[in-house]
């Protein structure tokens, strides 16, 4: 392998800090074997599922099991200046835990217990290193559970930190929506509370807004209350297959701008259906699909299903297939989460980049179309799902990792549908994060006043620059 | 008249700060007769709606009709050091618009209008100054509605520096949920944007929701993007009277905790309901009540509808009087609205403190029966009405504003009434904000290490404290 595989000319430069050995010393007689600084551990932790893969790992591992812990390793990063960069599964796409200008990482992983489920108020508390699917199995028995799906099985510190969301976000919203408080280890090592767990408030500044979405680079988030939701008493998921992603996008539009309370409404290609179908061993119609789900009472669910039907078959939609079993819902639903492997699957030893964008709903198949065509003439395979409700699709361009050339399309495509979208009134990333990827994106879409703003922030609330540095926005 | 009728010793100190007769000439210079230093206009402009009457007004009002008007207004203020205090229509209630550092107030009421909607992704973007009736009034050919409904025909720009809602944030949220993007006016005079109008976004710090709710503190908002909701296809409005406060809200909680989409969940008490009766010309029976709304469709609504007048039965909840016509509607929900006018004109010359803490739902009886208890055994007359939804509630204090005593027993009502909410982890203020009046509760309720962090955010963004300084927190 001559060329690199990494695309370096992306990342912001890599000045690595000094960390002194004294600052080692110390975080080994706090966390003795719990700090580590064994390479197969810290190269684990120097990456994440973006396409970044030539920077040099943290110095060390902490892996920390309490809140005091985490103050404890980050006031000792503190007094030597040196970053930190909380880590949950690694499960990031956008470079966010990629240690650019080193430092040590602080896992979270063992900080996973849910400490608080209060079901009458539709609350939950957890530690950070609690994943989705964690959350939804304990919370299982009190009939409730927590909506948010990206892809991963992602923690919910992480989940928290990029502000992410999947396919319930269209009726459930996003973290944004469903983050109410949260414990944070600030940048001097100290920890503050933010929000409460009453529904509204209106006291001072919301520092848990501020915290959600800021990538490790205000604080590191120890304690995150969510709201949780009653199950449904029905579900139906319905798929549907159209004669043209055009349908299947003005379809969803229409769903969307009538009001109809759909859970879930994911758009999948007729590449992706093909990929999915070889992978889930499934015989899905190999056109352009919506995949769908329908919550509430069992006639609300009935008649949020006509309508959309009825919808869907003004565009031409067809074979439209009921799943209203738990365990055909299930196999619908692990198709789509599956999108991503099978694709991966269809180029034995590629690497996806995927894109991110978000629209108004209106801008929808203008975004969306053009940028179809352009990948199609690109010659690069990719797959093609989305959170259509939302305004919100997901391009994978599928790379040969030996072919730098390759990367080089990839990027121009996502650069070409990211400006797209931003002219179109949308964002650069809808639930993935900034990063280092979309640094560049960001400044475009943002403007450079807003970014002063965020920098300001920044450098008032961390003043040596050690949380996550060199993320979001160059300072 | 000898006692001052405001109870000063609850202002933080005032100390007014030297307006320059250079920034006064520079003013009038840029905005002539837009630029008032008449006492009267000042006056106008240095009250709320809150107790405090004795504050020295601002030393002159601008009368914005743009942007570029108030950043300059902005960067001449700040030239001068000198404190500026955004004025939308005067609603506010805990002194948000006292210049108790004196300084100037820009009125936005002129930035007035509607710049888009856009029907299709249920957005409209609106200068800060329209109200929400307007706003509604303005949309209402497109069969789109505006939700949230403070008591006031607040200014839009208001209610997004106060983190504001009313009735129908049960279903449709609060400020923070439904403003989307904003431009603002900086401390230095620069303008940004933050935000756009997709649904969702990860795209760096959340700016947005960092603004709504800072209270004038860190910028004027100059336009604000909303989101608008379909009219539902059917609404059906109920009266419920209910043996006791408790019967009420036990039924509330049990609606939300089933989950019951339910619009709108008020309270009103017995008291109320009297001074209702008669200042609306109502026969509503005088006994603690809950007004609810259903929004849906047809048979959705009828569903819930059954499902909450079941609870209510269950409850002892008696006389369910369905309003189904939007007259009928209005009459009862305009009783609603004006239960703070019957209640003030039940006691000639009173004015009113009101509350505004807001619990988990779960704790809503605890709290509110207590603090019924505690103001019957004060003596003085109240009106109790609530999101109860929400779990957030008002009593209102009626008092003679010539007797500092009833002043005195209202802030202890008030105060035992805040520490019993933040105990069972509630918030000092659902809807209301800080102001000058819960600065003290929120040092409490958020504690020193994240009011320290609002501080350093304020001291970054604001470097010169002349954003509405003196509210919130003490810098």
């Amino acid at each position: 392998m001559n060329a690199p595989a990494t695309p370096v000319q992306l990342l912001p430069e890599i000045v690595p800090r000094e960390v002194p050995s004294a600052l080692l010393d110390a975080l080994k007689a706090r966390f003795g074997e719990r700090c580590s600084t064994a390479l197969v551990v810290r190269e684990q932790h120097g990456r994440d599922e973006s396409a970044y893969t030539h920077v040099p790992p943290p110095a060390a591992v902490v892996f920390a099991e309490s809140t005091a812990d985490v103050a404890a390793a980050v006031a000792l990063a503190s007094a030597h200046s040196v970053p930190v960069i909380p880590f949950g599964v690694g499960s990031s796409l956008e470079g966010h835990l990629l240690a650019i200008q080193g430092g040590i990482s602080i896992d979270v992983s063992r900080m996973n217990k849910v400490l608080a489920v209060n079901p009458e108020d539709l609350t939950v508390t957890v530690q950070p290193g609690v994943t989705r699917k964690q959350l939804n199995e304990e919370i299982k028995s009190t009939g409730l559970f927590f909506p948010i799906d990206p892809g991963a099985d992602a923690s919910i510190g992480g989940m928290s930190a990029t502000r992410a969301s999947g396919t319930n976000a269209v009726r459930y919203g996003t973290m944004r929506e469903n983050v109410m408080a949260l414990e944070v280890v600030t940048a001097s090592g100290e920890v503050i509370r933010t929000g409460t767990r009453a529904k509204k408030s209106s006291a001072g500044y919301d520092l848990t807004r501020l915290m959600v979405g800021s990538e490790g680079t205000l604080g590191v988030l120890t304690e995150i209350t969510l709201r949780i939701y009653p199950l449904p008493e029905a579900i139906s998921a319905a798929i549907c297959s159209f004669p043209s992603i055009e349908a299947a996008v003005r379809s969803t539009i229409q769903i969307i701008q009538m009001g109809i309370p759909i859970a879930r409404v994911e758009l999948i290609d007729a590449h992706t259906v093909r990929m999915v179908n070889a992978h889930s061993k499934l015989g899905l119609r190999e056109e352009p699909m919506l995949l769908m789900e329908f919550h509430g009472s069992p006639t609300g669910v009935k008649e949020q299903a006509e309508a959309v039907q009825e919808i869907a078959s003004e565009h031409g939609g067809k074979a439209f297939e009921w799943a209203v079993t738990p365990e055909e819902r299930t196999r619908l639903w692990t198709a789509r989460h599956n999108a991503y492997f099978a694709a991966i699957q269809s180029k034995p030893g590629c690497r996806a980049i995927s894109t991110d964008t978000c629209v108004p709903i209106s801008r929808l198949a203008d975004c969306l179309l053009d940028s179809v065509t352009e990948a199609e003439a690109s010659g690069l395979p990719y797959f093609l799902v989305g959170h259509v409700g939302d305004g919100n699709f997901h391009f994978g361009y599928l790379l040969d990792p030996n072919k730098p050339e390759e990367y080089a399309v990839a990027e121009a495509l996502n650069h070409a549908l990211v400006h797209r979208a931003l002219a179109l009134g949308g964002t650069c990333t809808g639930e993935h994060g900034v990063g280092i990827h979309k640094m560049d994106f960001l400044r475009t879409e943002a403007g450079e006043g807003a970014i002063d703003m965020m920098r300001t922030i920044k450098r008032a609330l961390d003043p040596k620059n050690i949380m996550n540095p060199g993320k979001i926005f160059a300072l």
